[in-house]
């Protein structure tokens, strides 16, 4: 039987301690090949390049395992790796991660990892995106090893429901459990710092504080927050069903 | 009565024909603050300039007018404007566009104009964007007038439900009727075009062509192609909630 494709891919580049410990594990898995972005890619969200051209080079080439490096975002480096490098071979899993930081919640929208995920979803391939709750350059991943491997394991054996991907967190340290959950609603309150140039003229600093509206034990960043790892299932549609019907009535 | 406060931003600068447009018919039904992006932001969809700092610059005033032009992404634009331009004040509203190009179906992920319009709705403020189905900078918009007119004037009456926003596409030309849609399942299917530098070095520009999969005349896309102006309603929740219960039992 032939090996997975599997395609790896993160938003905190190629060089970061999270990517580097995925494709060690999905190297185990499968074949794999590595689009990912030359430069931190963090709040890229699902932008792509479309006003200037791409840069991209293959960095490491062995049996079962390729790893190309791309000047865009991670959306991008999705978009190149299907449709050039992986042209003759529809993958068989998109693994995006494992990022430094949570993307649960409202998280989710400005992310580059799970934005890699979608894309990934929206072609019809199983798409996993896995982010650790800690902002650390080195932070420690080990403890999200057997979950992952379980995890990925069960997706490759029978993969996700047409349209369905999964954003999964980490707790920063022991995973008490697993929690299938629904994305928590919140938003984020900004804080613009100013400095001045030394030229006098101001300019900004985007900051923010978090401020969960979501009391549900269901939501998935209350359930990271009281040390379980969090599996929520997405889908690329922004359709609000429930008001369907009503908004027919009323602006037809 | 105190009149409305309107909030306006877009993607594509603004220098563009349609937030001009959009603002002179929104100065008729309030007082209005625009926070636009100093340059084109075509694509960029929810990202945030967290790696470098902003500048943002007053361009207008007058009595019931304001307009800044800032150098991020319209993301960063409502951020800026709700947390330091509009903090004394909440607005009413939110309007983004009218962007020069559809924003239907899969184009929703990639667009900034809607990512304005998310970014409202996260913080609960109705929030609505416009879009005609034409590229050019010149495009004509005059068709739009009534049905925009029509509808920012039923929101601001009534608002709209609880974390619902509006995604509104209109066809180049006439408009046959309204139509309330669902969001069509569909993906671009990129082709990268190779040119060489003149160090003989390989750079990629990114083109597509549209697949939409969604035969269903309920889609925004098939309803639009069809001369109508559709509106999809909308929401910042990628759960998939109608597999929740089955990855429950799968994964936990």
């Amino acid at each position: 039987m032939r090996r997975p494709l599997i395609f790896v891919t993160n938003d905190d580049s190629y060089r970061s301690k999270g990517i580097e410990l995925l494709v060690e594990m999905m190297r185990k898995l499968g074949d794999v090949v590595v689009v990912a972005p030359t430069t931190q890619q963090s709040g890229k969200s699902h932008s792509i390049t479309v006003n200037e051209p791409l840069r991209c080079h293959k960095i490491a080439q062995e049996e079962g395992y390729q790893a190309y490096i791309c000047s865009g975002t991670p959306v991008d480096c999705v978009k190149i790796g299907f449709n050039m490098i992986m042209k003759d071979r529809i993958p068989d899993l998109l693994v995006s991660g494992i990022n430094h930081g949570s993307n649960a919640s409202i998280n989710t929208i400005y992310s580059g990892t799970m934005a890699a995920v979608f894309e990934g979803c929206a072609v019809n391939i199983p798409s996993i995106g896995f982010s650790l709750d800690c902002h650390k350059s080195d932070a420690d991943f080990n403890h999200c090893i057997p979950a992952i491997e379980k995890i990925t394991k069960d997706v490759l054996e029978r993969g996700l429901d047409e349209g369905v991907c999964l954003n999964i967190n980490f707790p920063e340290k022991e995973i008490k459990g697993i929690k299938v959950c629904h994305q928590a609603k919140a938003y984020w309150n900004e804080d613009f710092v100013e400095r001045k140039d030394p030229m006098g003229h101001s300019y900004f600093w985007l900051t923010g504080v978090y401020n969960c509206m979501d009391e549900d034990n269901g939501a998935d960043y209350n359930m990271l927050s009281k040390g379980y790892a969090s599996i929520t299932p997405m889908h690329v549609d922004f359709t609000s069903y429930k008001v369907l019907d009503k908004y027919k009535t009323r602006f037809e």
